[in-house]
């Protein structure tokens, strides 16, 4: 698996480095590599959705709630759990009694070291206004399961762009159900 | 949407460039930005997964068979299928009868301009051995759609990977069942 050739960082960014090592290319973060998706249903059958502008697409973009998690993400780790409780409240306003692994991987293995953790949020309450951080301009979206896949075509009806991974949610809600 | 500061490459790599623009860092790759990912059940309904080892997570990794697209993806095009077809043949010995857009959406917003398009492929059979272009080393899995979920996380339990999409690829097929 290590072909003991040297790793190279190309360049050094605020937020990212690009990095050379064995032949490939990649991406990855200074400060974090795991990345915290939610899946979070309101005890009225909604699901959480967030939409803001992504300047790597150009457009807006519909997303799980999300944050960064501190280093390599592990399911049973608490911390990610309490992080991905934070960044529910700081983009959705909603607080989960519990968070619950569903899985973990990377969604661009092939450029990225990121690896994503799935987590299912259970027992919302509402405890904020959402919105995210001052400047991220994120708007909430409350969308009834049962209506969930028409509702993302006709916002891609008008350029907003669906993270892929909202469907992997999906999956999980479905299996559950 | 556009502030208009100066897009600026902070490194140039053979396949990637480290990209910063109105205070974000994104990677995109130099020639290609469309990524065609295809959810391919044979006649005896298996699900078709690859499995290579990807040096940016330092893991093998369980993917759907996918290939690069030379230009940003549109559903409606037809290159983007025919590539497609080449590439569900080199990794998984498959040729297709049709291919059929899912959905398209950025799978990494905030770090990459990748936008991949799933395809659904169907009329499969088998006209070559797979496993990709020499030096590839892709392992095909032919995996029964109703023991799927279990086979992956017990290779999960080995140490493998499962990229998400995988997951948004199994939501589809169920839709449609």
């Amino acid at each position: 698996m290590s072909e003991g050739s040297p790793r190279t960082i190309l360049a050094q960014g605020r937020h990212l480095r690009l990095v050379s090592e064995a032949g490939w290319e990649y991406v990855e973060r200074n400060a974090a590599s795991g990345v915290a998706v939610i899946v979070a249903v309101t005890p009225e059958g909604r699901l959480l959705l967030v939409e803001q502008f992504r300047r790597p697409v150009g457009r807006r973009v519909i997303e799980l709630p999300a944050g960064l998690a501190g280093d390599l993400p592990n399911p049973a780790d608490e911390a990610l759990a309490v992080a991905a409780g934070r960044e529910l409240v700081e983009e959705t306003g909603y607080a989960a009694d519990r968070m619950s692994p569903l899985t973990a991987g990377p969604p661009s293995a092939g450029l990225s070291t990121e690896v994503v953790t799935f987590l299912r949020a259970d027992g919302l309450r509402r405890v904020g206004p959402g919105g995210g951080e001052p400047g991220e301009d994120i708007t909430v979206h409350e969308v009834a399961l049962d209506t969930v896949v028409d509702w993302l075509r006709g916002r891609e009806a008008t350029g907003v762009l669906v993270d892929p991974k909202v469907y992997a949610g999906l999956y999980f809600l479905e299996r559950r159900a």
